[in-house]
């Protein structure tokens, strides 16, 4: 009997809004055979989870037809998914944006596509692959963020991602930066989700133009508010609009606490922040490293660098992919 | 040659007000030969370190002279002090409470007893003692707070505590929680230690009292407000006035919003809360039990109990004989 050698990873990142899936090689190197199509999670779990292993299944035959060799070869698949999530059970307790309650979404892949496969959140896996291939690949204790519909965050200790005792560690969005301040969707007040999220950023530009604020968001939109978003903001931003750029500061303002926040429980070697909000660049780093200094101690703060995201389409595979790699050989 | 089995270890808890030091069997059990005497950092830091060295050598006869042996049983010295400090290097770099500068603590106490030594961070040694042998001895991951003078923290992961990249983790205090909120003596506005240290609690205590609160805190004064003190507002607390318990309550949501961020980051299996501030008892653990639930993800509140330190004067001793075992031996 020979033993065929292993020699490829399959990445799998669910999200609300996109499936990606890509491979990676087994000894390092780059992403192959990567593939996005909506997740579509309105046409039930079980439609999700046939795509995905299409999608598995078109992108190993990809590789196979460029590379050569044989199936055997994938050692398995990588899973990055909406949590909370149970690690061991491999299943999703409760996503709300996806409807998912118990899902027992690990194996339901694994059985489909004949491969073991890991199961780990998704903004623990992004932060995993900005630590392994991307933006903190330099330092060995890092903390993503990465600022979307809500605000996913990451936490990599010493290179491992840290999960706490029941795989619910990372959960930056809500945490408080202002005791009675906005009101978030999860109840609370004050989140740096209320303040940070892509649509609260909206929000906060749309205030600020009903209160009297001259902008050519306004013009963007020809002048329906509703539909300013994020992204509008962001284009005013690059356009030199001032007063989507002082949106941008109050923005670097609440970001900039609540890193400040994780820079002085944690002590980390990088912050990475990925999602839209990036494309702002100086007009938000410039100002939330400014407010990050003033709030963070001296010693953690000098020994924290503030970094864009360098694989924002790609880290959720990468690190899903990661994740099986650290289980089954013990590192990446 | 014989070489002498080690026995014991000595551990120092340097502190603005106190040291304490004592002596721990390297197998296990109580805390022996424990002794405390005012730090007086104002007399110079030569005159301080004299004291601690006095005070490990009458340890050390005295557990001889109880228990026999010989001094070369003696395995070393766990030293914990104020920071921030360089555990490599054994130097504290800054203490405004001790006025030192770069002071290679370690080192001076280590020769002038002839006996290998360790330096950390005075809360992480207290809180690494109650993870050892105190309220979070079943647990492997929690997250310690001193409310004191200021409020000090530690981080426990796996049971090791967590330094980050430059021994500056666990700085809990200066926390935001309320980013315009009240002034804190950093500089910042809105810090956890701004509401919830000792003073802090005093003043908010007071400040009700001029705007018209009636409370039997002025009696327990006479009179004289600037004399209250968090102790004075727990006396009044314990003696059921509505006012302190208010004090108290409001206390509560300051300080449950700060846990509830830090269980939300990292998840622990508890938060042990130590100072002058748990002799408030249920009127402090009951409503901060309310509000982490309130703000915390839900599966990681579940996941943390909050409880009262065990080990109040002689957590902080264990702990840094804790860390200077967990050096030589690789484990407690």
């Amino acid at each position: 009997m020979t033993v065929t050698a292993k020699r490829w990873i399959v990445g799998v990142d669910i999200g609300g809004t996109n499936v990606t899936v890509g491979v990676l090689p087994l000894d390092g190197g780059e992403l192959l055979a990567s593939r996005t199509l909506p997740t579509e999670p309105h046409r039930g779990a079980p439609f999700v989870v046939d795509r995905v292993v299409r999608m598995i299944e078109d992108a190993m035959r990809e590789v196979l037809e460029v590379h050569g060799g044989d199936r055997r070869e994938f050692a398995g698949v990588g899973i990055g998914s909406p949590g909370p999530l149970n690690r061991k059970t491999g299943t999703v307790i409760n996503t709300p944006n996806l409807g998912w309650r118990n899902f027992p979404l690990r194996d339901l892949i694994s059985n489909a596509v004949g491969l073991p496969a890991t199961l780990d959140n998704d903004a623990n896996c992004a932060t995993y692959g900005e630590w392994w291939m991307g933006a903190g690949r330099d330092v060995d204790t890092l903390v993503g963020l990465t600022l979307g519909t809500g605000i996913g965050g990451g936490v990599v200790l010493h290179g491992e991602i840290f999960h706490g005792v029941s795989d619910a560690a990372g959960e930056i969005g809500h945490m408080t930066i202002d005791l009675t301040g906005r009101r978030c969707k999860c109840g609370n007040y004050g989140c740096l989700e209320a303040y940070a999220s892509g649509p609260a950023i909206a929000a906060r530009a749309v205030e600020g133009i009903e209160r009297g604020a001259e902008s050519m968001l306004a013009e963007l939109v020809d002048g329906h508010l509703e539909r300013i978003t994020a992204a509008t903001v962001y284009e005013a931003v690059v356009r030199e609009d001032a007063y989507a750029n002082e949106v941008m500061r109050e923005t670097a303002t609440f970001l900039g606490a609540g890193i400040a926040n994780i820079i002085n429980i944690l002590n980390p070697g990088a912050i990475v922040i990925a999602g839209g909000v990036t494309r702002a660049g100086d007009h938000l780093f410039v100002p939330l490293r400014v407010e990050v200094r003033r709030r963070a101690f001296r010693s953690a703060a000098e020994a924290c660098q503030i970094l864009p995201a360098a694989l924002p389409e790609t880290a959720g595979v990468i690190g899903a992919a990661g994740v099986f790699k650290k289980e089954l050989f013990g590192s990446v």
